[in-house]
């Protein structure tokens, strides 16, 4: 079976809909180790990277920055000293796009 | 006046004492644009650095990060895309020292 980092993401703009909670619940499983959470009533994707020192969080870190900027969807990245926090949603559309599932497996194949 | 930015942070442990009310009253003035949270009862300095582009956002963060590791404290970074948070606050003690301050004197510095 095809993973999600292998897909592309396709444009997403105000008029795409948001995925609905029966597309949600069946994405999920895809993205292992990812959270689902809502903030501010916008359905988000979190993850939390573990790693062993700052040089390796900048690191990740900027891996992310680099993957993102190349599709222009840029997630929310939280540096801390042996952590890095990766949460993605779609900005246009206040919640989630089939693209942030993509990105976030995409996410996890950079640390794996 | 020399501004705080000019100073070195000195050893902090546990063993070291978190700044007063009175003692962050005096200080807060001398870092603009920086803001005083409370977050699970832990004092934390923050401020939201506007850029222009993600590019920016990447360069900024990297440099924050080189600075906080040049002296072995590290803030919190929360990377978007046209801006960078910086939170600072001493983790050893569980809130501010004089060492939070200087750090976020010098991340402005950065910025400027």
């Amino acid at each position: 079976m095809v993973r999600l980092a292998e897909l592309t993401c396709e444009a997403c703009d105000k008029s795409s809909i948001k995925l609905s909670s029966d597309e949600i619940s069946i994405l999920m499983p895809k993205i292992k180790d990812w959270e689902l959470l809502v903030d501010s009533d916008v359905q988000k994707l979190k993850r939390i990277f573990k790693v062993k020192n700052y040089t390796e969080a900048i690191e990740l870190t900027n891996k992310v920055a680099e993957l993102s900027d190349s599709v222009n969807h840029h997630p929310q990245i939280i540096l801390e000293y042996a952590s890095v926090t990766v949460i993605w949603w779609s900005h246009n559309i206040k919640g989630l796009h089939n693209n942030d599932f993509i990105m976030a497996d995409k996410t996890s194949q950079l640390f794996e």
